[in-house]
């Protein structure tokens, strides 16, 4: 039994704050209990009356004779902790608390609840809220909930997990899709969406996860659920608020929230498979979608059918937005078009059957028959013009297309999706036949298509080979890193050679004549580097000289720089002087490693060189990425150009870049609890087979005090 | 009368086709005729029958007596020209064809489409089509229209013009507005968007135009009766297809459409205050929008009402994403909202009224009232979560909420929107009271919140003062513009300095000595430059020096540069070589001239530098362009922050960019036929204070074939 179970199906219920007046919250909990038809017990408990809505009632917990599964407190927040006290007392080790007054209010409302939490954990009690409008668990019919019932709601296969109470109000009245469990954990104080993650992952009634996120605090629980959300096939939708910096803003004063930055968020969910979605629409049909497809494209070809030439370059245009792709038919299925189409139709991807379908649903059939057979098509939506405000006879007409479409489709292995290209309900004349056919149906082109898109990509992630990464770790390294003292260049270079990352040839000269030694063993032409772990940025005090072509250049370039750097920083400890081979001209890049919380470390990759602060050119991922993800990290960023020979420049060896990446996201993972920060600035990637190799760089080992906290 | 009067409110009309079979176009010409109650005289033709639909039918259009002001042509492509002739024949002059067959089927109808196009040219015929729909005046009740009418259509102000005849049928069918006409123009052969729109400027029954566009054919048409609609405060609203590479593709399939890139659509929209839409939701949206208000925003300050917290985060976050500007609230609106909301209330902007509003509506309307008077408010939003599907209690509870609304917002001057959090239709209880106050309500936070933008940037944009700009036209450049000969740097620089753009100081040396004296005149360093009308990339011939320090490197410099150039280039013309101030390093950008067909000249501004091809960072506007058009232009590239002072750099004269820019597009008006290009790469722009110089300079004349072809 999973350990959320008395929560969400307890077979009995105490209610606190239970109450005769229609307008008490207990009042409602009770109403809502029996209206949903709860087949427990239910034990109101009220100072002095004798029932409650036909039921016994009880002056306190102690008096219910028996055990109790789970408890609702419908109480002010002020006797929150009193009551959850009291549940302990007689063994109550589950319960809903609604009401508000705690972190969402400010310092003294957080600190209430800090102690709330406290109590739970420290009784293992399993609390949802507060802040919250509670549970409904639309199967077992138990409604702990604190709000109207929608009532329309279906059984069905989406469980709702949100924050906000608002969204579960906004999305549990729409009638597009059925409902397992609406799950309203406001501020989430003991038990987060991870938990009810957890617990959605293994119960039958559910097959798909809406989440409305506030916040992400449990990172670690939260991927972990993820995961057995991913092993049992169950794909989660997640919108999540506050990613804007406004919106940050105005999540921070409703809830406390730390902003996440967006990339970081972004890479989090794209690794566990999250659906991200923008705003209710687009998690509207993304749901639907999930919820009512049983076939699985095999790939990401689509292609579209309309009756519309005009709505065709509308249909290209939006796909292009959301990134989806629509290839050109097969050689084979144009010659098959050409001979189901009239004389004067086309045969192309999007395909418009054109006004004659409308006379002529056989043909329709037969041209949606043509693209299920194309083997670079793996899905085919059909695009038409239905809203529920359509006229008798064009409902009519459309409603043949739409029978049309259902007996074309029905022996098929590829999904078929229906959308209606307005953000309208489908008429029912059009809407019945599909749903007596199990075919999805959407509204609106542009969420529909990005719905598609999200199907597309969950396919593809979930189906793709469980990657396997070298464990790098070498506990010398870990540590050195674990001393907290700064590296310096040649230090940091040594490191990354040891976990097998190229970098410069270099020697440290401790006076002059070691340095034309060294700089004759590496070839001219060299550069100088001043060597002190007191000096991080060794441009800004003349620590550095390019271009050195011959010995007397090296000879005097080492007594100035020592001087120099002296007068500079009289106090700085001088190890010597680098004398490193100067790489001939790549193309630049950065490569690096940085954590932003809440989630562990992650990789960076960027166009180098001056400019890479301004452009903001840089992909990020969580630690480890595969030689594949680092591939295409490269490509969201504008050395996918630089790399491949831009202005007559021959291509570099991006796939060498691609391996460096992939290492040192090996070594995030290694040295996660040591390492701060890498930053491999510049990294310059040779011609295509020569390689890449990291000019300068520098590791950070966390900080003692840091390190200090966590031991 | 407007020249399309009779062709769209036409007191007579012949049908050329008309049946008495049910499934004849013909027939259902007249059948919507007749059911729409139209007032005038029909006259069908038919070679046998006595009567169609009760009317006297004719033999031939020679047979009907008297005049007949309007056609429609319900037969098939190839009968169209010899019934144009018949109608000519006749004196009718107006004429509807909705056979397809013409240019969207290649290349052999296409010419057919030409020889119709000339005649009804030639004869001053207006024909609507071929390829459509037709039309359907609903205020005059004709219905010229080949498909099934939309069976709920309402009278109202909106005009739709489309080249799509889906888009029609998806569009009327819905229910959110009222129409004045719907216009399916197909092929738009001899009647176009721009000749409809003009029609609608001076139609009183029309407020707003909205337009499905899948070409842009004659734009001074376009642009003068956008101006026109303008002067008239009718907003117009505009989807157009085939933006992206793959719908210009389809949309090029379909109609022969020639690919307008879309900076340069974006840019003439933009300045005929044309609202761009990106699809059918956002088009609802916005018209609906522009239909039902009255109250016009007096500054883009919008503030946004909820009854929830969590989503308030997602409401920034999608204002951020449409360009939304939700400012905080002023000191006093603060101060007012501590009294209003309950002690947990946080009075910011978008402000949660929290779920007391759902009890106490007064207190939710004084909300609304105080967001209503913050002066640095201009529009009011309210979002709620009311689909049409919502239970009785829910519905009711969202129902006065809206009446609070209604009763805040009687008095105001600003506008109050309403929005449905998703795009569902809005239930009746709610919307009702909304519909009776004329408080526009709108479906789908995202679309919604786009609409509202949109509404903003119209009235900025309508409201800017009309900006003058000088005639700067020299009759002796442009005849030297004619010649179509090469400039070379020498004389491009010549040229702008004349129209008071700032170029680098500089002097022709036939011989080195006169390159010293010159050299010591402008002060050392200086540039040598190669001087030949027949070199146009210098740089690759060698012809091109920096960074001379002295005499001895001015005369060695030139004697190599000449030799060099002579070697690799023996046939060039050689003048002398340019020797030039070396302008400090500045920031550097490029600017130039660019036409991008169909529309008028532009300007385009950008970083420069060698990454500039790379970056694809620059902003284009159609000329001429005022100082802060070209600012503005300059805050869309990453100029905006290079000339902020990047990297502790100096903040750069950006205004004298701005000045260089609004200067340059006067020069692109004034030598719009004889000039093909500018290319000002770099202009350096130096520290505040100091100016803008352009470095180097290339200007591009007209083709000699082009410009005698336009002679």
């Amino acid at each position: 039994m999973h350990p959320l179970s008395p929560l969400l199906n307890p077979a009995s219920i105490a209610v606190l704050g239970a109450s005769p007046r229609v307008d008490a919250l207990g009042h409602t909990v009770i109403r809502n209990l029996q209206r949903v038809g709860y087949a427990g017990k239910i034990y109101p408990i009220h100072p002095s009356a004798q029932e409650v809505l036909g039921l016994k009632a009880y002056r306190s917990v102690q008096e219910i004779p028996g055990t109790v599964d789970c408890a609702v407190i419908a109480l002010s927040f002020d006797k929150a902790l009193p009551a959850l006290e009291a549940l302990r007392a007689h063994g109550i080790h589950n319960a809903v608390l609604y009401a508000s007054g705690f972190a969402e209010t400010g310092a003294e409302g957080a600190a209430l609840q800090d102690k709330l939490a406290q109590y739970c954990s420290d009784h293992s009690i399993n609390l949802c809220g507060p802040n919250c409008l509670g549970l409904y668990s639309v199967a077992s019919r138990v409604a702990l909930y604190s709000a109207s019932l929608p009532e329309n709601l279906q059984l069905g296969g989406l469980a709702l997990i949100s924050h906000s109470g608002s969204a579960c109000i906004a999305l549990s009245n729409l009638n597009r899709f059925g409902f397992s469990h609406l799950i309203s954990l406001g501020n989430g104080a003991v038990t987060d969406i991870g938990d009810y993650l957890d617990f959605v992952a293994q119960d039958d009634n559910s097959t798909v996860a809406a989440l409305f996120v506030e916040t992400l605090r449990d990172t670690d629980k939260f991927a972990a659920a993820a995961l057995k959300m991913r092993k049992a096939g169950k794909p989660i939708v997640a919108l999540k608020v506050g990613r804007s910096t406004s919106g940050a803003a105005a999540s921070a004063a409703h809830t406390g929230a730390i902003a996440t930055p967006d990339t970081a968020l972004q890479a989090f969910f794209r690794r566990l498979c999250v659906v991200l979605v923008e705003d209710y629409d687009e998690l509207i049909e993304t749901c639907s979608l999930s919820l009512s497809n049983s076939r699985i494209p095999s790939g990401n070809g689509v292609a579209v059918l309309n009756v519309s030439g005009g709505e065709l370059a509308l249909t290209c245009d939006i796909a292009e937005r959301v990134g989806l792709n629509i290839p050109e038919l097969s050689r084979d299925t144009v010659d098959a078009l050409k001979d189901i189409l009239p004389p004067f139709g086309s045969p192309r991807n999007p395909l418009d059957a054109t006004g004659v379908a409308v006379f002529d649903t056989d043909m329709y059939a037969n041209c949606l028959r043509a693209l299920l057979a194309d083997p670079g098509i793996s899905l085919v939506a059909i695009s038409q013009d239905c809203p529920w405000t359509l006229g008798r006879d064009q409902a009519a007409t459309y409603g043949r297309l739409a029978e049309a479409v259902v007996s074309a489709s029905a022996n098929a292995s590829k999904p078929v999706v229906f959308f209606n290209n307005v953000s309208d309900a489908i008429h029912l004349d059009v809407l019945e036949p599909l749903r007596l056919a199990a075919i999805p149906a959407l509204s609106g082109m542009r969420n529909a298509l990005k719905a598609i898109s999200h199907l597309i990509q969950y396919h593809e992630y979930v189906q793709s080979e469980p990657a396997s990464f070298a464990a790098l770790r070498d506990e010398r390294w870990a540590a050195r890193l674990a001393s907290s003292d700064p590296f310096t260049e040649r230090e940091s270079k040594a490191f990354l050679a040891d976990h097998g990352i190229t970098v410069t040839l270099e020697h440290l000269a401790t006076n002059a004549d070691e340095a034309v030694t060294a700089a004759n063993l590496l070839g001219f032409p060299v550069v100088l580097k001043i060597d002190s772990e007191d000096i991080p940025h060794k441009t800004e005090v003349g620590g550095v000289v390019l271009n050195l072509e011959n010995e007397a250049e090296v000879l005097s370039a080492f007594a100035n720089m020592i001087e120099r750097v002296k007068v500079r920083l009289p106090d700085a400890r001088i190890n010597g002087v680098l004398v490193q081979q100067q790489v001939s001209a790549g193309v630049e890049a950065i490569l690096g490693i940085a954590t932003h919380r809440p989630f562990g470390p992650g990789v960076v990759v960027g166009s180098g060189g001056v400019l890479v602060e301004l452009l903001h050119d840089a992909a990020f991922e969580i630690a480890p990425v595969t030689l594949e993800q680092a591939d295409d990290m490269i490509s969201r960023t504008r050395l996918d150009r630089l790399v491949s020979g831009y202005r007559g420049a021959l291509p570099a060896d991006r796939g060498a870049l691609a391996a460096m990446l992939s290492r040192l996201s090996e070594i995030a993972v290694a040295y996660e609890h040591e390492l701060d920060a890498v930053d491999l600035n510049p990294v310059s990637i040779q011609p295509f087979g020569k390689g890449a190799v990291v000019l300068d760089a520098l590791i950070i080992p966390k900080a003692k005090a840091i390190l200090e906290t966590k031991q």
